[in-house]
């Protein structure tokens, strides 16, 4: 067979495990997850060795040191990982639950029934820790799940596929319910990508050059997000005093994560009194500001904000800043270079909230609240298994429930249409 | 400006007609509606005239009857689709709407809401009643809608996309809020299909053919159904005083649509004493038989069924008879044969019915009632814009709602992330 006959082999087998794994009980589905955590704790030499060899190998062709770190895995990392594995079998399944239930006039019940997608392919980069966290959320919610990772983490991805296949089987679920390729060809993308009627649903996670490769090659249907380019608007009515610590969170606490903020807005009537403080603040914690004229007249020590700025997802210790005029002037930059991830406001007017929730359209709107809590756990989803900014099936966070569709289920008692 | 670029600055004029519609009021919206069907009303001669044009051009050039009848509007026609408008106008409106309200632990209050998914592309090929239909429903959904209707069509797309238009005005809603592509020329269909980032979702409405072609090319989200292979399974515990109606409800009340049944499969035990029964029901209501080696056994007079017969959607007085050993045997030629539209099972029977329900996984599935249920109407969506056999989104029949997305709203106090 060539590699492209073996990649469809495998996505066969996947479509059909779907259907095996549609009507899995959630006892079955559970026990794979937490004989996966058993798993993990007793092989964690084994999983640590191979993931050695992969760092060694990032080391010897000097990757970057985000890349190293994003690669390691450690005893905490995989205690970290059995954990969440144990979590996500304590939440409730999704597959099954009916909701939406009416009684129609003629007597029909009608509701709609909790279903799983079918295969979802995860193309990602140098985490192998995605294996456990996508396979967890993938099996929980009743799909097959085809992993395809970076070839920087090929040892981890292979040593961690192999623990995820031999909970399945533990499991009694099929062996095609969870499967690493193997092969780190790039062209098995593509096939994996093209696959239309193996493959119901793509989600890539890594750089924007991944993200963008997916998004144009895809012919099956792609969940993403690209970048987060997030937005705190300190409005004239602003407590102050929520203020500061909300931008202080969303810009230091995590920078490298899609939900901090990277654009600071501030009202006129309050920059003249608040700038200067707020950015005080931030330089205190090391973060760098490039400011619009208006906040450079305000606070001199900023460094000057060009175009480019207004669009950057800088995932570092770097703020831009701009003095608006009000709420709508505010939302137009945000519509204007916004990524449609996360926006917060910072007012006590009820009006202005109203109007900014209402009318801001990212996956995420805050009203007095940091924008780092635009996450599937702190949402109340309980898991996530990324964060979408695809309008169509799910926007925001996606937990289980957003990995499975629903189905019609009508239950009559002799009833024709007239 | 070439043809494309008129075409392309008329997706720019829908993308920037959608930021204003999703803050347009229901009351507008609704005024929209009333309006347009106040117009139809008033214009009704108009647009007689222009829709004889388009059928004295079908008769010139030989088309079918079926085609002829599809393209047709008369009085009655007409009146029922404002009547339609108005009706949309009176549901409820999905945009703004929260749901799935909690309160986390921190105080934090998260919900969701409705949005508009932004700019619908229909294509659609000799129906003008698609204008009105799609227009109301789009709009009413806070969707800016192109539409681009089939040559055969045009007099009528053009006059009723006038009247679109002139309502659209009087209720302040921008004048690209819906807009009919004039230029019938296929290549602007391609546009259209891949104008990344300008569309959000593209729903196709025709034959198969057409289907196809849009979702073969499509680089934007499509929701569509190819056709609706729809099942009865008649099972051993069947009450068969309820089963005879249904499938004689589901075959010949009107054989043309998608949800109508198309192959009967009867489990053994009941086909010796049941078949002959049904059999003459369906002949005598002028009902082509076309069985399988034992359902021939039976019932002599049917003709022979191929492999194709399977497989078949004849939108036709035909029907397709198969007879299978147990509920097991009918799920599994469903699920090889179908087309994840609609099956139906007539029992008594509890643990035969909740299994049927549970692992049939088309876009609708019935007990004791007739496939012809599968319609937005019927199942309490108030209306629908098609029926999606796309997992993705939507499954099933699509009303206002399946036309929103949500974004996730948070209401703080201050709260910050640990």
């Amino acid at each position: 067979m060539t590699r492209q006959e073996i990649m469809m082999t495998m996505l066969r087998a996947a479509h059909e495990a779907a259907a095996a794994l549609a009507n899995a009980s959630t006892e079955q589905k559970n026990r794979a997850l937490t004989s996966l955590a058993a798993t993990l704790r007793q092989r964690k030499s084994e999983i640590l060795a191979e993931n050695a060899k992969d760092v060694a190998r990032a080391r010897a062709a000097g990757r970057s040191a985000a890349l190293i770190d994003r690669l390691t895995l450690n005893e905490a990392r995989i205690e970290g990982a059995a954990k969440d594995l144990e979590h996500v079998a304590a939440l409730p399944d999704p597959v099954g639950e009916v909701f939406d239930l009416t009684i129609r006039p003629n007597g029909l019940r009608v509701g709609r029934m909790r279903i799983p997608l079918g295969v979802i392919g995860i193309v990602f980069e140098a985490r192998p820790n995605v294996v456990i966290d996508a396979a967890a959320l993938c099996l929980k919610s009743g799909n097959a799940v085809v992993l395809r990772g970076g070839s920087e983490a090929s040892y981890s991805n292979n040593v961690l596929g192999d623990a995820v296949a031999d909970a399945c089987a533990q499991a009694g679920l099929p062996a095609a319910a969870a499967q690493v390729v193997r092969d780190t060809d790039r062209e098995l993308v593509l096939t994996l990508l093209q696959a239309r009627g193996l493959v119901d649903l793509v989600i890539p996670r890594g750089g924007e050059e991944l993200i963008r490769f997916v998004d144009e090659q895809a012919r099956v249907p792609v969940i993403l997000h690209y970048k987060g380019v997030c937005h705190v608007y300190v409005d004239r009515d602003a407590d102050l005093a929520k203020a500061t610590p909300i931008i202080i969170n969303a810009k230091v606490q995590r920078p490298g994560v899609c939900n901090a903020m990277e654009t600071m807005l501030i009202d006129a009537p309050t920059a003249e009194r608040y700038l200067p403080e707020i950015a005080r603040e931030l330089q205190e914690r090391g973060v760098e500001l490039r400011g619009c004229p208006v906040s450079r007249r305000i606070v001199p020590s900023m460094k000057e904000a060009t175009e480019d700025d207004w669009y950057a997802e800088y995932l570092d210790l770097i703020c831009a800043v701009r003095v608006v005029n009000g709420v709508d002037e505010a939302m137009a930059h945000i519509a204007k270079y916004g990524s449609s991830h996360t926006e917060a406001i910072i007012t006590e007017n009820y009006t202005t909230a109203s109007r900014f929730i209402q009318q801001v359209n990212s996956s995420c709107v805050a009203v007095n609240a940091s924008t780092r809590f635009n996450d599937g756990g702190e949402l109340g989803l309980g898991a996530e298994i990324g964060i979408s900014t695809t309008k169509l099936h799910a926007y925001g966070p996606m937990g289980l429930r957003e990995l499975t569709t629903s189905k019609f289920v009508v239950l009559g008692s002799g009833q024709v249409r007239q």
